[in-house]
């Protein structure tokens, strides 16, 4: 599906129909691409990496001499365990092909008809593409802001000496979460400043500001990810830290109470023993001589605990 | 509302009396400058971006054409806990707008009116925007100043020996009090940056000297907030420390009491068996025997736990 | 065994046919290099440097003026205990030569033939060594989603809570091999950036495009390989906290079942003893009012944990 | 107090003397600065500076149009708890002026006076500014050696297993006085950057390697600090597995007397048990055959020990 | 003792024979030096930084307006532990002079007489230079590939679960070797860096890329020395989880020991009481009822166990 945008319109056109003097976009399937690749003067190692599967690293674009190629995993930070979305896209002069490798929904459909809509009263090429990455960055503050509700909560809760499994678990997946996206964002701003460099010449100078504006909003949400992760390492210490704190004191009221018990336990087994001759066991006053003698150990040991502010 | 510096005077005007030849500035509501933005020439997606409610990490500036858009949340160094106010701008040649988003007390009001009053004399652009920005670095110096102070005090507790569970707590909040000035700090460098960068330029060369005095003096506070996060550190270092120190003396001490005292219950648990047929039981010496034997096996034990430096 | 590329065809020829108008490349044993190196022009330093044995470190290019002299210890990302195969190469003007240094397999052999194959077209020195180079990034994005695969097993198991001995070893194992990659992939980098200077003028400027390709795909591998690494370390950290928490809840079972069974213990001691005036002993409900006792006891205590929340 | 260094002599000259075809240099408290700043043409805001309290985090110089104006807070490295005196300095064409702000012991009156003194001979501005600010670093490589020589001393102790608290608290203070002075040394390169730069002109070109050399001095104290700070890291790390290691050390024989004796204090409980009908009690080898029995027991757990390496 | 390199002959010259029209290198003693800097125009600061005692931490080079002079403590990577031999050189225009500071068994001397002898074919300043330096590079790959050896050997003993004391010693040590070597070739790269600077033009441009050359090598090893020192944290990490993991594990078997006798000897205890009226102490199978109830007792409690997976 080619369109042209000529006189502030929109046309769907054939491949046929294509005048590289008007602003031509188009949105490709994967077989569409291998059926006109040819006639759009692209390469046929960039179409093969189009359609290779072990592609799942490669957020990047690569610059040849007549045309550049890029292809996207495109993170949704919404929803970050989904299977993710993937496009490709050609840049050649006043042509910008977009193709679609994995599109559940249907969803990056909308997201390019929305982009080309929006620019068309005065369209160039690098506003039509600047259109499509910049939808790529749309929701995240709002995600952001999101996570970061969600870690103050974590806060609360860890703040408020509880530290449950889940706490672990979920600060796991907040932690692969903010590194995915981080890595996002960056791979994102590496095309930027690829678009901006303009090594082959595809764009108008004067229109690079564009490439900039993109480049600049993936630099702040690439930052503002990177202090939520901050935050989330702060968390962490203050987990650990409560952690060895209470079993600080899980280990010192364990050893007083060895420390009460073991000489009561002593002194009791000491008379229970069957020597013939033990002079306290037939004394009038020993049961009261061994209550006051537990009493005794009882108060020294307290009273030397307080001394070491145990 | 409207003023214009003319001849050293400060006069509030109309819109309509708005005469880009004197520098103009202005203090709207977000209602007034949706009023008039198109009157001024401003764009309709930065109007927009000041009213959204997820802007909650945006401290930037976006360089347009025309006009440049800024966008700040104050984070107040003295009271970090409140809800941040947040103010909008707009530069455009001889004319800078501040737009009210988020203001609690008319402070920023009043920051602004101190600001124009402050460089009347000899009024540019240039010194009114550096004017207002510089308010917001106005206390910082003091507020570190203090934080340091207490991150000494609480060292004095750490290195005293006492660990309670508030310190725990306190440290996390500095970290992330420091952590949310440190990113502030980092933003209005950005910011400064963009201003001395003049890409559109609406500043006069010879007066991006005022936006570089402050970029360094915000990159001086993002130094020393860093400074104060690195003591953070040290002491969070140190308390674990001495959290490592007292549980393993808690353990000797508790391991201790029980090498000493498992021999003796077994001893006693020994002679308080009833078989017939044990010959101590009967033995005139029988007791003074038992006596001599805890002795010399307690006597034993502190030896080795001597010999053994335990 | 040399080879020249002339009118898009490869002809194998013989040390005198050399001619350095055509493209003449080279693929040499040790033992073949140190017989030819005084016909080429190559440094007897840069020869004696292929042939020492402490060269485990060493992945990098010396550019000298005549020539440049390489060496490469490969990594075989799909097999990485294996022990490296390792090539030395030689650049001069038209003259590119691999040097065979440990090659099991003879693996490099082909790889070296495929790559001149492919650009045999329009073959260009330039092209020839990024066919060469190129081949030791092939099967990088595929080994990286598979150490991906094998993390992502590893968390599902700790998440679950499971840490057996086994996870320490595969997690050590895991960061050993991802920073081995790392670090080739940094000095590809540096090779590639070599090549891309171009300080001999050995190269054309406009084909120095080539080497920045090859450099910015090491420089994607080396990134994800970064990734993976973060990956591992809040693997490490996730296993770390679920090792503290298991251990915390060890100490607090234990010291809950001490805490409970230790005064029952003192109190069957207690009436073990064989005073010979103990009243309890004597009394009718004596037996009952000891159960009674070990009752409340425990009742006691059982509130005193419920009531802390233990 | 003024001075005017002409004809390689330096006088002692009032402020009407004051003459810019010479070096001036000049030594003032703050009051003099009150009196005289607007004589010599500084600006308010600059004096107000040096007034302030709040200035403890501030180590670093402004650069104005017509003078440049620095405060320094002056870190004594073999002496770092003692109060910090501080300076500022005006630099104009051919006018150096150090304020004395805080300065016990008058001390830096002296250092003042042997930097003018010291360039006598062909005395420039940068000459005389470079005296001044090298003194700041003169017992730096002293002050390292010493520090480095504590380490070492505690290095010693830990490597012998001992660890005391006290060893906490002194790595603690290193720790400190080390990124205390690491953050002076990093001030000091930003002020000599500050001057290389030399915006607003002061210095001849020719003479701002002084300035450079001091840049250098500076970083390098920084890198050896740096090393320092690295070497503590390692030195805590080390205390650490040695805490570790001794509380695991301290648990295992914990663990061994523990199962050594439950067994043998529940045998000998069990024969204290006042049952009618106990065959064993009644043997005429019962006690030997306890005695065997806690024999074999016990040989049983240590054999078990020994296979298991505990 | 001067050498002067004319027509690819060295011949060893008096100070009055020195003529700078020959490339002239001389290797004085302290002595020498002072007795003859001022005829070979030295100046006097350099000559006293070469013979305080406090320039341990010294490895750098001073550029002067008409000589460079640098210090190097050198670092024996075979043998890092005796004390550090340490030269001092001047390079003026055509002359090179190292100073031999400290130099157990005159080592060198004969590295300075082999660097003068490798290039007296062509001889010139800076090749001179280079091979002196290049001296101090030489064993590093081979000290590297031991050190890599030493620290897989420890891996091994590690991933088997041994942990001795030892090893922690070795892991402070090694890591305290490698970061004074990585510190070592850092100050060697700034050295080179600086002579390809050529600030004071004492060198040809054409030849600086013998620096360069020196500058990459130290690089080089630089970077490897840090990807060992990568390999010792990872080693630390295993070692502490192994630590933790084996903590872990005694407490366990503690506490399971501890569950399984706790009760028992409660119930022993229990039957040992000597109140007058307890029936089960009469009953014809009291002792069968109490042999049951024990191993119904460890037998729930072995199940619990077993159920929760402890
Ligand atoms: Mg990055
Ligand atoms: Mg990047
Ligand atoms: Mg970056
Ligand atoms: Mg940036
Ligand atoms: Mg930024
Ligand atoms: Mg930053
Ligand atoms: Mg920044
Ligand atoms: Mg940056
Ligand atoms: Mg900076
Ligand atoms: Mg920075
Ligand atoms: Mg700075
Ligand atoms: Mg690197
Ligand atoms: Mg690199
Ligand atoms: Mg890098
Ligand atoms: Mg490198
Ligand atoms: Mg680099
Ligand atoms: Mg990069
Ligand atoms: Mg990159
Ligand atoms: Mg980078
Ligand atoms: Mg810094
Ligand atoms: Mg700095
Ligand atoms: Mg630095
Ligand atoms: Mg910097
Ligand atoms: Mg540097
Ligand atoms: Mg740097
Ligand atoms: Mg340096
Ligand atoms: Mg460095
Ligand atoms: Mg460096
Ligand atoms: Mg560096
Ligand atoms: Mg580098
Ligand atoms: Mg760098």
């Amino acid at each position: 599906m080619f369109y042209s945008i000529h006189n502030k319109e929109i046309r769907e056109i054939s491949l046929e129909q294509l005048d590289f003097h008007d602003i031509c976009v188009g949105y490709l399937t994967l077989d569409e691409l291998k059926s006109c690749y040819q006639d759009l003067g692209l390469s046929e190692v960039a179409v093969k990496d189009c359609m290779t599967d072990f592609t799942h690293f490669r957020t990047s674009m690569d610059v040849y001499d007549e045309f550049s190629f890029g292809m996207i995993n495109i993170v949704d930070i919404l929803n970050l365990s989904t299977r993710r979305n993937r496009i490709g896209f050609f840049i050649k002069k006043n042509l910008f092909v977009v193709v679609k490798i994995i599109d559940k929904e249907d969803s990056i459909r909308q997201m390019f008809l929305d982009a080309i809509g929006r620019f068309r009263q005065n369209a160039t090429m690098e506003k039509v593409i600047y259109g499509v990455l910049e939808r790529l960055l749309s929701s995240g503050n709002r995600g952001l802001v999101m996570t970061e509700r969600q870690i103050i909560a974590m806060e609360r809760e860890v703040v408020n000496g509880k530290v449950d499994p889940e706490l672990n678990t979920e600060i796991f997946d907040l932690r692969n979460r903010l590194s995915t996206l981080k890595n996002y964002y960056e791979q994102l701003i590496d095309i930027g400043e690829s678009l901006q460099e303009n090594e082959n010449d595809l764009f108008e100078e004067e229109d690079l500001r564009y490439f900039k504006i993109f480049t600049d909003k993936s630099e702040r949400l690439s930052n503002n990810t990177q202090l939520l992760c901050d935050n989330l390492i702060h968390l962490r210490e203050a987990m650990d830290a409560t952690l060895n704190y209470n079993l600080n004191n899980t280990m010192k009221l364990f050893t007083m109470v060895t420390i009460i018990f073991q000489p009561l336990t002593l002194i009791v087994g000491w008379y229970g023993m069957n020597f013939k001759y033990m002079p306290e066991l037939g004394w009038k006053f020993g049961y009261l001589y061994v209550i006051v003698l537990s009493i005794v150990v009882v108060g020294v040991i307290l009273y030397w605990f307080k001394k070491r502010k145990f």
